[in-house]
This record gives structure tokens, sequence and C-alpha cells, in this order.
């Protein structure tokens, strides 16, 4: 490549050389960038993604494939001749290819499934024949494994032969011959031991398996207990099936957390990244939610409707309805979140629902009273003003018993607020549901309706009498 | 240990054991066991946490402290002697170190730096010296570096040599005789090479390196994009400073996410797990945004106060008032959430925001003339029920009209929930400030005034000369 070159960004230097239309420089252009680099340029020009992608060699077309969004790999799926996507499927790593499957439709995963070469074909299948979100969906079958009575020279005899087609050599696998799974092992201590050394003598007989059936937020959180590159799989009977590799948990974290932060929004997970979801799909996702809290709000009407007659005596009361119904809304939104949030990472469980609930009467005591006073002195200071004619007089005499409603109002909502939105998500998890959907626009709707019944009843209570 | 011993659960094993204090038994057991399942014996048995880890092998010990929550770890370098205190800090890994020491008051750093070796000493005094949430504050400065010119053999005569202190030998790093990283072999290559190999044979000359002052979130983007077990980090002038592992960035991806989730339901970042957060900084947090928020809420009150005129002559108009208020904060929090969310995931950055724009426009209409077509239809159904004296009679006459008032106040206010929720993220960002701050209660409380102003709008629209 000349110096000039050199000098330019990639973009710009993938521009000229795509113009030229030299297979042989574009592929050797393309062999020697970054993965992350090839992965940016088939971002930035969408229109050459599948060639990229075939004039790469093999193995990194495969790595760079991997880290592309859905969309564009089924673009390029789409794009790619038969002969070059069948390649490219046989190269992928099991745990890939199923990930990148299990986005398709039926229909096509069946016809691309007959690409596959018979071995990867019973793979392929075997590896969907798990549940969704099961550790066994992020499995490799391609790891690397000895026995307790190998010697260190032959484990490196075996990691020679075998390291080609495995996901990493970083931990290997002793197994009997039953296949159990005995123990793992880091290359480290292989390294360590002396060549005539038996395995059984440098295994320490701990190691930590999952389960295939296992959810792969649980898989994420024993990752993070355990200092591991990647995790061997066993089935019920311990026999060793896969392994699990720790990059795959920082997709899965994203994964996971990204669905309870729109759950949390009030909108189903989208699965897909924000701008790739078709538009009739991203309203599907968000309208269900909607309509649901949009029903539930029409008690509010119900409710307003019930103190229609107070209402006309007092209009004043309903100046001061937008802003005690949002006081529990936003107290709500926010225990409903940290709970939510603690539950997620495993800070709070079901049977801490006590000291939570503890907690959350304090804090919302607390809180709606700091509340309560500064509504209190807003109304005083407003009735201030409006005595010396500055702003309309809207309380008249009955200001104080007006202010004293506003202020006991906002304590009850901040409390009740702040108690439901934190044992929603616990009740929910109780119940076998998802803590995330307890969202702050449900717990706000939640707290919505009862804020109006307990601002009218405490109206009731000061001003019976003399507005009311 | 007898057979009887090993069908009971671990925690019954320790509690039997423990009550003995037979310190060789408890030791012996102790070290058998999975860190995972020492660290879950801390959890259950507080009382025992310093007796636990001073009576472990000390590099086990390590990793049970690495593990532990920072309060738990605070209590036990509080109950241990100081000599146990210095063995373990000084035996624990660089990073671990740092990540401990950075959540002390300054004081105690101080002290238990003086704890540490001289060796030591220096290392962690330059890695605190890097800016929090800084790759440098991850960096372990224990790895295995080889240069160039060095056989595969030599290659692994260093890795024996310098493998015992280094945190990881999955990834070798080259580097030259002026200390600036050449490139990074995967050991899988270096096994199967053969022994007279240079390096600088099998090295591709591709490597991702991280820069010292990167931000953490950004280093797991790196590593999601590369397929490193670690990846090196270098300052600015490509000198090789330390190494950052693949297992910190799952700790990392746990904590921006929880504090993005906790940004979203309006409370700062907590820091801490919610239990051990003590409650007077729990309400600190929170109580800061709910002031902030009732405050603008205020501007509600002043809101009806102005259309108290209307209100007094409809009082039917203040009875849908919770309905549209709520509707505009629900579709706002859902289009704020879905963007920060992208946002955090980079699925959006701010050269989408007129993507984003189009999209939410369009979402907007849609979802609110779906609302507003139920709202006019609930509408429509209670006036027959009341004509027929099922109900009592609220909307009279011009039922038809405050149909068409509420129905297109709908559209509205959930247009313009959406456009300000999801464009709200992004303005924020434009400005340096961080999009989770445009909490689903912020964009609820900004929606609501705005709401009540567009709702006594259209209501003059339509009932002008009828009600009003």
């Amino acid at each position: 490549m000349s110096l000039e070159l050199e000098q330019l960004s990639i973009a710009e230097q993938f521009e000229h050389i795509i113009q030229t239309e030299d297979k042989l420089a574009i592929s050797e252009f393309l062999n020697e960038q970054n993965i992350s680099d090839v992965a940016e340029l088939i971002n930035q020009f969408p229109d050459y993604e599948a060639q990229i992608i075939s004039n790469m060699a093999l193995h990194r077309a495969v790595s760079v494939f991997k880290i592309l969004d859905i969309a564009q790999q089924k673009d390029i799926i789409k794009e790619l001749p038969n002969n070059k996507t069948a390649e490219l499927l046989n190269e992928l790593p099991a745990d890939d290819r199923t990930d990148f499957l299990e986005e398709l439709p039926k229909s096509v995963i069946r016809d691309l499934i007959k690409l596959l070469d018979p071995e990867e074909r019973k793979i392929t299948l075997s590896l969907l024949g798990y549940p969704e979100d099961s550790v066994g969906r992020l499995m490799t079958p391609d790891y690397v494994y000895v026995y307790e009575h190998n010697t260190v020279e032959e484990v490196f005899n075996t990691i020679r032969k075998f390291a080609k087609n495995s996901e990493t050599v970083d931990v290997i696998y002793v197994i009997n011959e039953k296949g159990e799974l005995i123990d793992d092992i880091k290359i480290k201590s292989i390294i360590l031991a002396s060549p005539d050394k038996l395995v059984d003598e440098i295994i320490d007989g701990r190691v930590v398996a999952l389960k295939v059936t296992d959810d792969q937020e649980h898989a994420n959180q024993i990752f993070k207990m355990n200092n591991r590159v990647a995790l061997p799989v066993v089935d019920d009977n311990n026999i060793l099936l896969g392994i699990v590799t720790i990059d795959d948990m920082l997709w899965v974290a994203n994964e996971e957390f990204s669905e309870d932060i729109q759950k949390i929004g009030g909108t189903e997970a989208l699965d897909e990244p924000y701008l790739d979801v078709p538009f009739f799909k991203l309203i599907q996702k968000r309208v269900g939610w909607l309509i649901v809290l949009f029903l539930s709000e029409m008690l509010t009407a119900t409710a307003m409707g019930y103190f229609a007659d107070e209402i006309a005596k007092a209009v004043v009361l309903s100046i001061f309805v937008p802003l005690i119904m949002s006081s529990g809304g936003n107290s709500g939104s926010q225990a409903s979140t940290l709970i939510i949030q603690a539950m997620a990472v495993g800070d709070v469980t079901l049977r801490d629902w006590w000291r939570v609930m503890r907690r959350e009467i304090f804090s919302g005591l607390t809180l709606g009273t700091i509340l309560g006073i500064i509504g209190f002195f807003r109304i005083a200071v407003w009735h201030e003003l409006m005595k010396h004619g500055v702003i309309q007089d809207l309380y008249g005499v009955h200001w104080l018993e007006i202010a004293f409603t506003v202020g006991f109002s906002l304590i009850g909502v901040v409390l009740w607020g702040t108690l439901s939105g934190s044992m929603l998500p616990i009740v929910l998890k109780k119940f076998g549901a998802d803590p995330a959907v307890s969202s702050a626009p449900f717990v706000a709707t939640l707290v919505d309706v009862t804020g109006l019944i307990i601002y009218f009843s405490v109206a009731l209570l000061f001003l019976k009498g003399l507005l009311l």
C-alpha cells in the first residue's frame, strides 16, 4: 500500500479501493483491517455489505458476521449466493449460528439448515431444540477435553490436535469414559506442570458447571462469581455437552438489561435495535400497554365524576389534582425502578420483602412530609400574594384549610405511591411474573386513582361544612 | 469428611464445623468449597465473615474477597487484624484492590496503603491516579509480555516464569525495547506454533488496545466487538501499561445499566446495593429529583388556576384532566426509555435525531389517534348510559362536543408526549449531559403542564359559546 493511502481514514481507503474493482486488492485490504473496523465499514457502506463479507478470508468473514446486527446479517444472507452462504454458515461457530438462526422465520431456518454439512446440521438442530434464553442456546460443542489418566504431554498433544476447531483453549475440560464432567483446568496450570504429571494430579476437584436448561441470566451471575473465561455445560446426568464462553455473557447482559429498561418504560421488549424495528411492529409493541393504562386511567374519570359535586362547590380543589396525582406517580416510579433494578442484580430477593417494606414506609413518610411541607408553604405564600392583589384570589378565606388538605394529601399519596411502587415488583415476582413489568407508567396509573381518592377524602375531612 | 456430613447442605456443614472451633477442620472445609459457595456462606453468616476469610488459604481468601459486596468488604477489613489485612491487600490483584480502595474515605485509604509492600504501594497509587470510571482503574499490571525476537520456546519459558503472578496467560503481549505495544497473541497460537518459530512470524499485526483514559463503558463496547478475553491498555505514546480482563466487563456492564435504570426511575445512582444504602443516604438520593419535579408540577396548579373560570363554568372538564395528563405522561415515558436504552447500547446516535423524530411523529399520531378514538367512544357509551338513567348525567346536551374535545386533546397530548420524550434524551446528550437523566418522571412532568394547556385550548375551540 502506498504511503499516501496510509494517511487516509479506513473508510476513505475503502471507498478508493472498492472503486478499482480489483478483487485481489479489495480482499487484501479487508484482511489487513481489524474485525471491528470491517464491521464499522459495513455500517457505513451497507450497499457493499455482501461484497465485503464475500471478499474476506472465510474465518475473518465469520468473525465480522458474528458481531453485526441481526438486520445486517439477514440482508447479507439474502444477498450472498447459496454456496457462499453455505460456507459462511458451516464455518460460523455453533453458538453464533444458533443465535442467528433463532431470529429467522421457521421456513428460512429450514432452507438454511439444508445448506449445512451433516455434522453441523445435527449440532444446530440439537442446539435449536433447547428453550429460548436457556444456556443450551449459547453453548458451543467445540472445546478441548482430556481424561484424568492423560499426562500433561498428552494434554498438549490433544490441544494441538483440536485447538484449530475449538472456540477456546484457555480452559481444558476433564471427563471420564462415560463422558461425565470431572473438572476444568486453566491453561496456565497445564503450562506450569511438568510434562509427565497426570491430569489427575493437577486437578483440584472444584468445578462449577452450568445446566443446559439454566436461564442465561443465571449463567451471567455464575460467570460474575467465578473467575473463569468459559464454563462447562452439563445435562442432568452431569454429561458434558458443551461450553459457554464469557464473551457471550456481555451480549446476554446487554440484552437482559435492555429488555428490563424497555419494560420499565412500558413497552414490550423490542428484540431488535430501535431504528431497525419496522414501524408497525414498533406501534404494536407500544400500543398494548398504552391502551391498558388508558383504560385503567379511565377510573380517574369515574373517581372525578364521583366527586363532581365537591369540585362544583370548590373549584379550587381541582387546581391541585394534577400536582397531587403526579407526586404519587413520581414517588411510585422511583420506588419501583429501584426495586426492579435491585432484584435484577440480585441485591433484593423475595425473602427481603419485609425489610424493603419497612424501609419504604419510612422513606414514603419522610419524602411525603418534605413535599407536604413545601406544598403547604406554596399555598401560604400564594395566599399572601393574593391578599395583596398581586394575583387573582382563588383560595379565599379558607386558604389554611386548603393548605392543610394539600399538605396531608401529599403525605398520604407519596406514602401510598412509594409503598405500592416497591411492593408491586416483589408481588409480581412472587407470582412468577417479570418484576420489570411493574413499569413506571403502570405504577403511576395504579397510584393515580387511589391518589384522587386520598385527596378528596382528606379534603372532606378539612373542608366539610366550610367549602364542602 | 464423614459420609453423613456429605449429605448436609454446605451451610449446615459449615454451622456444624464452625462450632467445633477446630481451626484445621474449618480451614480444610473452607478450602474444599467453591469460591462462590464460600461467598454465599459469608452472606448467610455475616457474624463469621472475618473468621471465614482468615481461615482460608490466602489466594482463595482473595478470590472470595473480590466478589463480595463493598459493605461486606469494609466490614471484613474492619474486623481483621492488621497483619491479616496487609496479607490480603498485598495478595489482591491490583485492579481489584483499586476497585475496593476507591470506595473508601480518603483517610482510610491512606492507612490501608501504608500496609502495602513498597512495590504494590507504588502500583496502587498510580492506578488510583486515573480518573474514576476510566480504564486505568480496571487495569492490572500483572500480565506476560515477550519480544518480537523471542522464539516460541523462549515465550514458554517466560510464561512459566511469570504465569504465577499474572492475572491471565490466555493472551500474551508483544512489546519492543521501548515498551511500546506491538501485538497480542492468543495462547492457542503459541501452543500451535513450533518451538523454534519467532514471535515475529506468528503475530498478525492486528491489535486492538484500550487507552488508559478511555471510559469503562467504551471498553465494554470494544470487548463486545473483539474476540479477546483480555485487552492491552496503553498510554498516548502506545506504551503498554497493563491489561484489562473481560470478567471486569461483566461488573462494569452491570453497574452502568443499574445506574441507567435508577436514573430512568428518577433517582441518583445509588452506587451501593439497595439494602446496604444507609436510610438517610437513600432519602438524599431520592428527594432531590422529587423536589425538582414537585416544584415543576406546581406549574400545573398555576395552569389550572388560569383556567379556573372555565372549570367553574364546566366542571365536567375537570373530570378528564387526570386521564389526559396521564396519557401524555405514559406515552412520554415510553418514548424516552426507548431512546435512552437505544442510545445506551449504541443503536441510536446523535446524528440519527431526524430519523428518530420522524418515527416518533408518526408513532405519536398513530398512538394518539388510537387512544383518542377509545376516549371518544368511552364518552359516547357513558352518554347512552346517562340518557337511560343508569348513571348520573354529567355531560348534558353537549356530550358530543365534550367527546370531540377529549378525543382531539388525546391526539395532541400523546403526540407531544412522544415527541418530547424521544427528543429530550438526544438534546441532553447533545449538551453533554447523561441522557438517562430524562427519566420517566421528568418527561411526565414536562408533558403534564403542556398537556393541560393543550386540553383547555382544544376545549375552548369546541365548547366556546356552549359551555364556556
